[in-house]
Parts: structure tokens; C-alpha cells; sequence
């Protein structure tokens, strides 16, 4: 094999801003390709000053500031989400939170789990509707289960889990004879940005003694809003939620937050006893030794110190604000058409109809070619770097637009218009004839 | 609940620079408290530039000219280990991919998993060695395994897995109806740094059919070297492979590689088919749509571009000279007893006896007495700034320092003997009566 040879600091240089030229800015905003977008500033300071003390934070004596500051910012966010008395943990990603919440229910209800395997349990049953994220498919894979286990329940039109099909679906597994384990609510779903009814799902999931885990990645970000945080009412009563600091509030990545009720849970499920990094004989108070967590809250906390409650609170409504004139002018401007309404978490989704398709029959075949359309439009929208959107289609619709709004201190709704009208030039250029 | 305002930018600098005064500062030559340490500066700019670029490099779209770097770099390393038509993925962690490792074993062995779990397969065995990392303890929890399906192997005196008796326990698994399904060798633990018998367990696995993952998160930084690569000899014959380049090499954390030589695989047994997420209908060649690939290759190509794959090797014998230096040292040196050599990672283990201690019969009272020395020096050590250490005990062993060398430009030699001295003087300052 060839033996590289290094760079000088010059060379590299240029090399880094040719990467660099060629990367996606995704701090502007017109990147709205992703649940994420612009980097908070006081996050990144964070997140370079984290990254040079380079501390894993695997115990309080290597990083005894880091900790305390980690501690802090989870009660913080406990009481936040109305679980005070909780205990959390950051964690890689979305995806991970999810491992955790299941590890954990599954544990509880049967703690045999850890010794003996799934092959000692009964057959065990995960809920979750079918607009939310794969991670879920994932999980169960991983874990264990088996994709089989997973029940998807059907979604209303505003992409809402309808929760009587839920409630239904759970009785059935039991008069099987199958154990429903877990119920994963979604606040905020990746494409319509769908809230599930958490307040009943909880109630339901407390009837049934199922545990009740809220995907969060996305639409946590609302508590931070005095004026939207009842968006997610019935949260409080979850059994354990994930929350992507690092999606709509702007931390960087990755920045994902996992909260659980029972304290001392999540240490006794996932407790692997390693005596030989975790001793019990050392000069200060072990219970500061907290293991598997990580250095990501720093970043945020950075955030939160600077712009406080308030800060983050008027971020919040913001771009809850934006989304709000981006909708209503969508629906009232001619060629776009809304996917949903109204508004859940920030998400706007709409088709945009070129004049050429408009007031013909809509049919198959005019779905078919808006299904066509769509991607085209995005393909002209990135080549002329005017606008960086998701598209995607969902089991009811064909390829439509999604613009989710994330947390970005000098976007207007001038920028908004701009979006818009960017989408209308470039759908107008399409020719059916290359489709 | 309290409603935080947020500071000024000089309040929160303040405030910073107080978190930072009572940090762990892990860069320093004296922090050996850990298997990482002094942190490489190039890549420390590289992890800073993917920080401010926020790039989750979920799509080729969304990153580019990241994921074409991540693609090379991971060709390269492929290399490097003798996998060169192997796969590979940038993971939040030596834990996570070994838990890629186990997941893609059972794939392969038995793919009805995905859909229908663990309760459907016969029951599995996992083998590692008793000096091996909890994480597979951990991972036989999580994937439903349950922990009882793990055989701790016998080490010997060099802290390697002990192969006759892995042979004689895959066999006694076999005879009993079980299935062995995978290996876990490690190449470097964390404790002694030993180097399980690769070469042999690779032809064992293979003539019983058993998945061979090596656990070279620590000391997989040695096929850097052109000196020393020779020590993993054997880890081209993996079926899959972990390494932390965050440990020994200096890359900032976390940047943990994940290894497999089953190309192909890694995708089909981790997809979860969200194809609302990567759409089928792009414009550009979607193979490049790496999806759950990290954008933590980035910073250790710079490290890689800058240094070269000879500037890399120079690291790594420089440590290891050291390693070597220090070794050799602690063995003639009064007061200091190894506790095994020769040196096979640059760990370095042994005891300091004071000389209240010497010349006295060692029988287990006086083996208990070393058992709480060795902490008491430690925090002798700590507080006073001088050396901050690692010290462990073995099942075979009562508490013994480690030292762990990792890159770093700038060691000596007479820096060992800094820490030797510090270690004999904060020795000498231990009294009986205080233990």
C-alpha cells in the first residue's frame, strides 16, 4: 500500500479551504435541507473549548467542572420537562436515546432481561405510529426484538398517532397473549412535524402499565417556549423522553438528551460493574463518578448560560413565528398548496404546482407527475445554490416540500418570501418534457 | 421552577475561565490518568472546522466533500489493518461498535433476527477474556443475548486470553448444543495492554465458523507503526475490527473506527428502509448517501494529511520507546516492582512499595497493605499536582499503577523520570498509621 507522506501547514491550508469551498453552509439560512441548521455561536465557543480539553468525562476526577456543570443542566432540563426527580444522560444521537428508553422499560419489567436474554421472556410488543422516524425498526433489530414486534399505528391526516387505533392495537397484543412493552409517542414527526396526543397516550399507557417513551428529537425544543411549550402537554407524564438539543435549538451536534422518571434506572439497567475503571476506593465521593455520560452538555449549557430561559424562549418563538407567516403565506399564495394544517412544530409542508399542471384533473397520472415535479424543482433550487430543501413523500402523498424551521437569530420573513419565491422561479422552469 | 436569565459576554468569559482553572488540563505529559491523553492539535483544528460546519453528514448532498474524505480515509485504514476490500463506519465509540460487531455476526449467521429476534434463534455464546473491556457484557445485555451468554476466558500471566482454553470452551459450547458465535479478541486491555494471541484465535475461529471481532480500540494505533504493527498480527483475519484513534493516536474524542471485511454487510443488516429520509429519486449518485456514517473522520484526516503515515509511525515509536524507557526503568529502579513484562502496548504496571514495607514477608496482610498504598499515593499524587495516574486492580493482583503512554510530540525521557520520582516521593510521604 502507498505510504503517505504529510502536508506542510501551508499546503494543508489550502487543501482545508478547498474542502471547505465545496461543503454545504449550513448556518445560513437558506439550508433547509435537514432538522437542523444554524450553529448557535455561544454552542460552538462551547463546543471548541470541550473538544481542547478533550475530556471524556468518564469520571468526576477528570472532569470535575464538566460534571457538576452536566448535573446542573439535566436538573435543569428535568424540571423543564416536569420531571424533577428524574435522571438523564447525553447520549450520541436520537437513535441512542431510543436504545436507552427500551433497554430501560424492558429491563424494569423484567430484570431477568440482563442475565438471561430475550429467549427467557415472553413476547414482547413495541407501539409507535407510522410516521415516526426508523430509528424505532432500528431499535427493535438491535435489541433483539425482531422488526415483527413493532405495531405501526395509523396516523390522522395532520400526521398525528390516532390514539383509539392505539388503544385497540395494545388490547389486542394482550388478548393474544403478547406483552406490550412500550409505546413511543413522537413530538414532532421528521416530515409534518406531527405532536401525538401525549396526554391521552399517557393515560392510556398508565392504564395498561406500559412504558411510555416520548421521541422528542425534534419537537422538545418547544418547552423552551413559554408561549408553545403546551404543544407538549402530557410529556410530564412520560416514562422516559429523547430530546436533540442539537435539531431545532442549534447546539451543535451532536447534542442529544436522554431523560428518564425512575432515578437510578438508568444506572441499574445498564450497570456493567467495571470495577477496575469505576473504584470504589478512592479519596472522593464516587457518586460523582458518572460513567457512561458525556462531555456534549457543555456546549449546551454555554448556550443556556448565555441566553438564558428568556434567550431561548424568544429563539423558540421566533421561528414558531416564521413558520406561522410561512404557512399562511403558502396557503394564500397561488401555485402552493399546503400539505397540513395548522401548524405543529415548525415544520411548513406544501407542493408547488407549475403553471403548466394547474387546472387540470388530479388525477394518477397528475400525482405521478408531481411526485416528478417536486425533486426536479430541488435539483434547480441546489444547482443555482438559491435554496437548500427537503422533499419527501409520505404513504398518503407524493414528493411534496418540507422547510422546518430551526433556531437563527437574524432570519426574517423577507428570507422567508425569498425561499418561496426561489421555489416558484425555479418550479416555473421545469419543462414537462424532461420529467 | 426558577427562570434563568442569561449572562453578558464578559460575565459568561468569567465564568468559563473559572470552569476551565478547576479542569482536568489532559494535554499535559503528567496526565496519564487514562488510555487518551495530549490531544493532536491538527486535529484538534480539524474536529473545530467540522464543529463550525455542524455537518451530520447524513447524505452525500448535505456533505459532500466530507463524506468522499470519510470514504478515503476509511479505504486507507482498510489498508492498513489488510482488509482492503472491506467496510467501514466512524462510531460514537469503542462500545457502539462492538455492538456493530455483534450485531453483524448474528446477521450474517442468522438474518431471520432483523424480523423476528432472538426468540427465534438457538441459544448464543459469546467468548472474550477475563482482562477484557465491560462492553461486552454491556452489548450482551442490550442485544438480548443476557450476560450469562458470555465466557470469560483465562488469561495468563501477560493478561493474554489463554487459546487452548478458548478452543476447549467453543468445543464444550459446541458439544452442548449451543452455538458459538463470536470471538472476542482484544489487542490491548485496558488495564496490562495485552495483546490476545490474534493469529491463533483468527484460524481457531475460522475452523469452528465463529465470527472473530478484535477489540483494537486501544491498541490498534500500533499498525501505525512501521516498528511495531507487527504485534497485530493477525487482526487481518478479523471478520470485523474496533479502533479508537481517540485513545493512543490523540485524535480529539470521540473517533472511534468500526472495521468489517464483509462489504456489503454493515448496510444490509443495519437498514431500516427509511426511505423518506434518503429518497431513491436524487439527482446525483445516491451510493454516496452514506447515512449513519459520523462526521468524526474529518478531524483525523487532517491529523493524517499533516503528519503522513510516517509522522504517524514516529508517534507511535516514540511513545512506545518511551514506554519501553519506562519500563526498564521500574525495573531496576528500588522501591518499584512490575507487574508483568515484556511491554506489548506502552502500558506500564507496577507497584511502589515504600520502604516501611520492604523486606518484610509478602503474605496476604501485607499484600492488603499494598492494596491501600497504592490509592493513597495516588491522591497524594493528584493533589499536589504532580502526576495523575491510573491505578487498578486484577483479579490475580491487588491495586498497581498504570501508566499509558500516548502520542505526544514533546515527551522525554526525563519526564518519565519525573513522574517515577513523583511517584517515590508522595510513596515515601504514606504513613502506616493513616491507611
Amino acid at each position: 500500500m502507498t505510504y503517505v507522506q504529510g502536508v506542510n501547514d501551508t499546503e494543508l491550508e489550502k487543501c482545508i479551504r478547498k474542502i471547505l469551498e465545496y461543503s454545504v453552509k449550513t448556518n445560513k439560512a437558506i439550508f433547509k435541507n435537514q432538522l437542523f441548521g444554524c450553529t448557535d455561536p455561544y454552542g460552538l465557543a462551547g463546543a471548541w473549548i470541550s473538544e481542547a480539553f478533550n475530556t471524556g468525562q468518564y469520571t468526576f476526577e477528570v472532569a470535575p467542572a464538566f460534571t457538576l456543570i452536566e448535573l446542573k443542566l439535566l436538573n435543569h432540563i428535568l424540571n423543564l420537562f416536569g420531571i424533577p426527580n428524574g435522571d438523564g444522560i447525553f447520549s450520541p444521537g436520537g437513535s441512542m436515546s431510543l436504545l436507552y428508553g427500551i433497554v430501560a422499560a424492558r429491563y424494569k419489567t423484567f430484570p431477568e432481561v440482563k442475565s438471561k436474554g430475550m429467549r427467557a421472556l415472553p413476547e414482547l410488543i413495541l407501539f409507535t405510529s407510522e410516521d415516526s422516524h426508523y430509528s424505532l425498526r432500528k431499535a427493535a433489530h438491535w435489541l433483539g426484538f425482531g422488526t415483527e414486534s413493532v405495531r405501526y399505528i395509523k396516523t390522522n391526516d395532520r400526521g398525528q398517532m390516532i390514539t383509539s387505533e392505539l388503544a385497540k392495537s395494545i388490547q389486542e397484543e394482550k388478548d393474544a397473549g403478547r406483552h406490550p412493552l412500550l409505546v413511543n409517542g413522537t413530538a414532532g414527526t421528521t416530515v409534518l412535524g406531527a405532536i401525538d396526543e401525549l396526554d391521552e397516550i399517557a393515560d392510556l399507557c398508565k392504564r395498561h402499565g406500559v412504558w411510555f417513551h416520548v421521541d422528542a428529537c425534534w419537537g422538545g425544543s418547544l418547552i423552551l417556549s413559554r408561549k408553545y411549550k403546551n404543544r407538549l402537554k402530557g410529556v410530564e407524564k412520560a416514562d422516559s423522553i429523547s430530546w436533540n438539543p442539537h435539531k431545532m435549538a442549534g447546539a451543535p451536534m451532536q447534542c442529544s438528551a436522554f431523560l428518564i422518571r425512575d432515578k437510578g434506572l438508568l444506572h441499574e439497567a445498564n450497570s456493567a460493574a467495571a470495577k477496575y475503571l469505576f473504584q470504589q476506593d478512592k479519596f472522593y465521593d464516587i457518586s460523582y463518578d458518572t460513567g457512561d455520560k458525556s462531555v456534549d452538555a457543555f456546549k449546551l449549557w454555554v448556550m443556556w448560560k448565555a441566553r438564558g430561559d428568556r434567550g431561548l424562549s424568544q429563539l423558540a418563538d421566533h421561528i414558531m413565528g416564521l413558520a406561522e407567516f410561512c404557512l399562511e403565506t403558502v396557503s394564500s399564495r397561488s401555485g402552493f398548496r399546503l400539505v397540513t394544517a395548522p401548524l405543529q412544530c415548525p415544520n411548513v409542508c406544501f407542493w408547488y404546482i407549475p403553471k403548466f399542471m394547474r387546472g387540470k384533473e388530479e388525477n394518477e397520472a397528475w400525482w405521478e407527475m408531481m411526485h416528478k415535479i417536486t425533486p426536479k424543482i430541488k435539483e434547480l433550487l441546489t444547482l443555482s445554490s438559491r435554496l437548500m430543501v427537503a422533499y419527501s413523500p409520505l404513504p398518503k402523498h407524493k414528493n411534496f416540500f418540507r422547510i422546518a424551521f430551526t433556531f437563527h437569530p437574524v432570519m426574517d420573513e423577507r428570507q422567508v418570501l425569498d425561499m418561496l419565491q426561489a421555489i416558484e422561479e425555479c418550479g416555473e422552469q421545469v419543462k414537462p418534457a424532461t420529467l
